[in-house]
């Protein structure tokens, strides 16, 4: 039996019907993990599952608001506290980026000391263990918004160098799916290129040139795809620069707090009533 | 007619049988308010509609972690939407400390150029103008850390000097209702003092003395019925320093913005796609 | 009787023979408010009454260095004395940008309990319940820095993205009016653009495109009248973006804080000798 | 003749008749700088003149709230000019603590590439050539409040341990001179104690244990004459911490400048129509 | 053959004859890791290397000043080298509080694509991972000068709560080993108590309550013996509150990274002639 | 005799045979100062001896890299001591850029009451008295990230606007001496201009015009000759802004610290057992 034992949490499911489907709802685990040929090797010492997520509430499209990340962040956290509760585990992964309830699985699962790990969060502290300032490359206005969010949330704000939007909006009801990126990433990985990793290159080339970046990570999940093309491409024209992705981060990040068998501190994420208080808390 | 129509919407409602009840969730909107009394001047003038809040689902208690929080908040989105959609209000104010479904509820309403305003944003914003310094007086370690999540969201960690805890924590299935906030309430209100109003001074004046405060506002919407008596405590004890409260902080700023005609920026709110679009998102 | 009773002051006033008038020194207070029409409906639930500004004693030409600023400021104080001492005002409000006396003038209405207001400083407190970061709109270059010098001040560095200069500096006895504002304005007012206006245009532009603006501030008084055209020039290439106007934002902030029985912590502006000292003080 | 041609200017002067005279305001140019025995081998390579400060208009009595100290900044200017346009002098030392006029006083100089120096500011630029952090000892609630508006100015805040008070207050109309410092002083100087020596002993200690301080500054000039006392106080129970005073730092600052040839940075302090203007300014 | 494949070096050794050994200069490597015991389980899983540390120059006696820090980081600058260049590793783990040679370290190694880690980088980025803010309990004064430096080089000032002296000096030619730090971790060990533990637990506490500490790590290698018994200490009071370990920390950072297969950014640490530069560095 | 009486310390001499010679190792004191003509009237008033610096055990060539700057740091640290112990010297200039051992000699001859200045420092400090934001143009990519290490180390970050890079890279063992700046430097003393002079104003308007610089300073040693020749062309183009230069910078620097009697705190820079310690230190 490995020492890892984790569930992996998708952000939401949708129904059958949507036309966005770069990864499947049902059906073996491995292929309702986005970008699973990616992460295999991470995987592989890991006794894991994988949930689908639960069934999206909001809508029956992916997610970029605020709105629909609250929805889909609330819809994780019983499925968290089940897989606290089963035992089975000791470590919880939240997949997809935007980290829909990360804050508040971290605060369920500290009660039972099992560590929960994110895409954003991951990929922001380990930028920070290689470099100064990082950057993320994103897919659209409302999605840079929620990185924006969780920049200024988890104190990053000194270390971000930018967001930068490749604007390749996910479609909604309202607006058809116009750049389709599966379409894209099919693209790329057949011909080397499309016209979404062309612009992951020219904003990244402009976060090292002009916001100081020395790190890139990438904001949705559905950008993960482009991390080993991108980083390619940028080690071609000569940048020298790591480019992460939100999956492998989380996962590594959940295998070392297992090891150092630390979770959350619960001065940050008291329960009820813990044992003692403190009268101040400062910044 | 008034040239202000506002909606108020209580974070949540709890279902019959909870021990803890201090507000009406039923009957004529004026006993739904938690207070009343306080804010009776400041809704003079303004025709206004009470929603009662999202009947919990959470459970059938009062609301102080993260999880509980997401929850209310989330159940409070689809009453924005409904409030913005029927044409009937010009602002949309969220009663409740915490602020639940603040930041989403934004980006819905911006999207019918309506603005929302609650609790401690307003609060802090109105203590920017009138000090150096503000500091948070609490009920409880978790909802101190969930107004510690908000001065961070809202970049106010310059700003705050403090959060102070009295721990007056609300009671849930697990843990009794020991220390009644009602009780303290009623009998401040009686005698003019209580436990919890005589922890809010002590706290208050430490606030002042060791952490820097020059303005004191008020966290969990369980301890607003304070605001006069702490005011006025802090005052005969020599410390002249402005004492503010959520509910009447939200309905001002509602108003404010109503004049103004403004709501919130779209570019800090995008919708699913905006117009213009920008590259670069710094902070 | 409105509840609000204001005195309305100006920064300053000039003597016959400059060639730089955009308002009215004398005459009705109506025609001595520099952006009047624009202001009519802000003011009609006023009982209000203008000063015209002590006459200017730096020169006889507009302010825009340091220097001016403070001479401005000094002479403003007694008005605002004088006008806290005779008991019928509830409000000041300090027209003009660059807000001189400001600090001072709150110093000396908190003895009165009477909140005094400035362009600048409610401008920026606007915008951040707007959005996350601002930029400044400005004519020239020493004034850009008596706007830099304010958004220090006020502890804004984290909030404000830039000042953006449009050049079109004040006359000075050295230096003719050969950009003359006024010329701008009425040219703007009746073709619906000038140079200025382009400038705003161009520089509110760049502002949101590469400093991450989502709210524009518009800095000189001289600027005031750009905030209606301005907007609709923004709205209409597709940035839908808030501009501020000080004289509104300033008004109706007073408003605010007269509804609210607030006016300025007295820690942050002691007195000669306050009942309680504290030992220390904290940034 | 000296390659020093400095002229000093005190903040202010009184009339006959008030009640706080801790220096003389005719005579003897030596008579009329407050800590002169502290001064003079600074003063020894240099051909000074003094200013004894322009007759106070805001009253007869010194200066501790922000209202005077705009006062007596405005009327220093025309003094600071007039130095600067004689020709006599390649330098202008602002005396007194709170640097009344300090930043209007650079920006008239500097067009006359006449570098101006004031006490706080040069206490702070060289506390940070000596430690991580200063601390502030000061006399009264208003002073220290004006020292805080410095520090927010000067952008100081992260350098700033801490304000502390003495509270010895000078006397104004409204308050009498009830704990006058001259007698503090003179009793220090003989028996080498005194209630306001002992105090600062006692906060200073306080600001290195509590607050962080690694180099203690004085603010108002009235402390300036506790540095050696101080110093010595503090290096006699074991703390080995530098303390500065505010003239001699002004002075060497002034030296340190005339030297390099150097003022102030004309973009910084523009003049009213600069060779080249910058579209934009950020923090 | 293991994926991991590190060389451990430590601080620098010692000669024979200095009065302060906590851990072997020779014999199986075993012997020579610190606290080997506590690291056993980590090390498991690695084929590791220990180097004994270049032989000390400064001195025989251990590091505490800068003077020391610099020559034993210069010292092990070789060490690194060699061991890149052997091929034999794909990680170099830097042993001892500190962190001497640590950016150079890195430095090095990146242009043979090998991670550096060291304590107390790794515990500041792991305790990023578990709460809000920590604090550093240290053993002296200018070992506490020594983590202040790293904390601001690291750019973790706004998340390091305080640093907190235990008091407990490592001796020096020039001062005996008057509280010797292995006497007290024997009797610690023994009898669950010491001096030293008991300091660390009274300023863990006051780092909790005081400073605002959710996380607690630890300054000097010669403190890292107190991880378990700290945190039990704590809990057993009723502080729920992690205590990180810096050889842990360094070794379970080594191993993420080797599995990300992450070095540092070339940008940060760039070599002689990057094949791409940037004209502009930004904060 | 002298009241100053300083030790100049070059950063390092290399051995005979080395391809890049911008000064003498040996001979007349006067030939071993890098830029002597600039500093020479600054030199006239001190005692000075030259210290051509420890013979560089990094190789025989330029220090660029962190290992460089160590190297030569630790090394020189032997000679700081040695000028502190023979009571010759009332202070220590550290010549060169970069900064090397700087930290560390402040310790040593904090013992001694010596103060100890260097490049860098003095720089940003003196440009701090003379506007609101520096930039540094400095000369290759290594060079740059050492400055940046500075720039975070002395806690600059807000101050500094950008590092600009005007790529010259000094020569290595790996890397011919392609783009020599000695002959940059005599082509642009006879002719005016060079390429490097010409990158060192686009860099410096550039850092005016886009980052918000208003006072340049220069990075490495190698680039201090381009002080005047950069200064005038500035001006010449209408830029109005101070350019400074480390050699004088720190040599002044000295002066003012010699003339006011203070060295460094000790508290930052504590000695083996101070007389008093400090339980707690903050950021």
């Amino acid at each position: 039996m490995s020492k890892y034992r984790f569930l992996l949490i998708n952000a939401f499911s949708l129904a059958p019907g949507n036309d966005f489907a770069m990864r499947s709802y049902t059906g073996p685990k491995e292929t309702q993990v986005y970008n699973y040929e990616d992460l295999k090797p991470f995987l592989a010492d890991i006794d894991w599952d994988l949930n689908p997520g639960a069934r999206a509430t909001h809508g029956n499209f992916p997610v970029t608001t605020k709105e629909a990340f609250m929805s889909v962040g609330n819809n994780r956290l019983p499925l968290v506290r089940e897989a606290c509760a089963s035992g089975k585990y000791n470590a919880v992964v939240l997949l997809g980026g935007g980290d829909p309830g990360y804050m508040e699985s971290r605060e369920i699962a500290r009660q039972y000391r099992i560590p929960v790990t994110s895409s954003a969060h991951a990929q922001m502290h380990i930028a920070g263990l290689l470099g100064n300032k990082f950057s993320i490359i994103d897919i659209s206005e409302s999605h840079n918004m929620q990185m924006y969010h969780l920049v200024v949330q988890y104190r990053m704000t000194d270390r971000c160098a930018s967001i930068r939007n490749v604007n390749f909006p996910l479609p909604t009801p309202n607006h058809p799916n116009d750049r389709p990126i599966n379409v894209e990433r099919d693209r790329a990985l057949q011909s080397g290129t499309s016209d979404m990793l062309d612009a992951a290159v020219v904003e990244s080339v402009a976060a090292i040139e002009e916001d100081g970046a020395d790190t890139i990570i990438l904001g949705c999940s559905a950008a993960f795809w482009m991390q080993p093309l991108l980083q390619k491409r940028l080690q071609e024209i000569g940048w020298d620069v790591p480019v992460l992705e939100g999956a492998r981060a989380a996962i590594q990040v959940a295998k070392m707090l297992v090891d150092l068998g630390v979770d959350a501190s619960a001065l940050a994420f008291p329960g009820e009533r813990p044992a003692k208080w403190r009268r101040r808390k400062v910044f």
